[in-house]
């Protein structure tokens, strides 16, 4: 086990209807030093690779972002979940709909930030059936931008996101691939890189 | 000028309405090399407090409190803004009205991660009218922890939010109080500190 899988193994909790609770370290209380560990992690997994952006969605991706964005030297750009007063101007917009929650959502970027010379590393907490990620993807491509990869905490094996963005093409790392999860046992099982 | 303030005359906007316009460095897309400087600056005007925890509230505060707490060493705790399906069990809510927008909010933490062994920093982008903030307050108050003080980047000076936290004794620090700024010209006038 990694240093995140171990962590989740200490302090997550599994709950029913394939829940996993990290709200202690990650996405509600939030550990930076496993930030910066995890910051080094996808330092070396995309070596090699030109990034000069680090793109994520509001809200929990963002302190993983600004955290790991310092070992790569580079700004981060949050997109917006819903048209926000805050945005005005040209947007890229990407409407995205759940296939699991049958809702639509909007994902959106200030023109101003995203271009065609932008080399982009996406980074998110959590990767499932991967909608926000999909709309991420579709506003980096809109603005002409290249995606160099996309870096993920914990994904969920189980669903189709992992498989449709690796089917795509992209360099996707999670640090983390959930398997299966036993709500009355507690037990995790990840999948071995 | 500190250089908050140099950063804010070379690329902030002016709007009609008092709008200041910071988002392409500060809250959408943000200068993670800019926030370790607001760090520095934070730790040295609260340096001898006792802090253990950083308290945020999402969504553009959450960047800021993670580069920042790298320089106290603590972990974030970011406020959510209304009820979320994520966040379940105990939770201190506090209910804030907007005197300006006349519209109820909810700043919302789980009872896990603030207790009465917490000592505060509270991080966040913008004071203007302060009911964020405020409601961030009572929370801390509401799980007996302390606030050591607040820390805020911009701060709208012409507006109430900072001379009613200043009046109730809190340590309020602000890396830049806009005291004028004016849509036509562009000239934004800072109070001196």
């Amino acid at each position: 086990m990694n240093f995140l899988e171990e962590r989740i193994v200490k302090d997550g909790i599994v709950k029913e209807g394939n829940v996993l609770k990290v709200d202690s370290f990650l996405n509600h209380q939030m550990d930076i030093d496993l930030f910066n560990q995890m910051g080094e992690e996808f330092k070396k997994r995309f070596e090699g690779k030109n990034i000069n952006k680090i793109v994520t969605i509001e809200a929990s991706g963002i302190g993983i972002a600004c955290v790991v964005a310092q070992h790569f030297g580079v700004p981060v750009v949050f997109a917006k979940k819903s048209k926000s007063i805050n945005i005005e101007g040209d947007m890229y917009i990407a409407e995205v709909e759940s296939f699991t929650h049958k809702c639509k959502n909007q994902v959106i970027v200030s023109k101003k930030f995203l271009n065609e010379d932008d080399h982009v590393l996406v980074i998110d907490d959590f990767l499932a059936n991967g909608c926000a990620l999909q709309g991420l993807i579709s506003i980096i491509n809109q603005a002409g931008g290249t995606v160099e990869g996309i870096g993920i905490a914990i994904e969920k094996g189980f669903q189709v996101g992992g498989n449709i963005i690796r089917n795509l093409g992209y360099q996707l790392e999670s640090l983390a691939i959930v398997e299966d999860m036993d709500a009355k046992t507690g037990k995790i099982t990840f999948r071995e890189q």
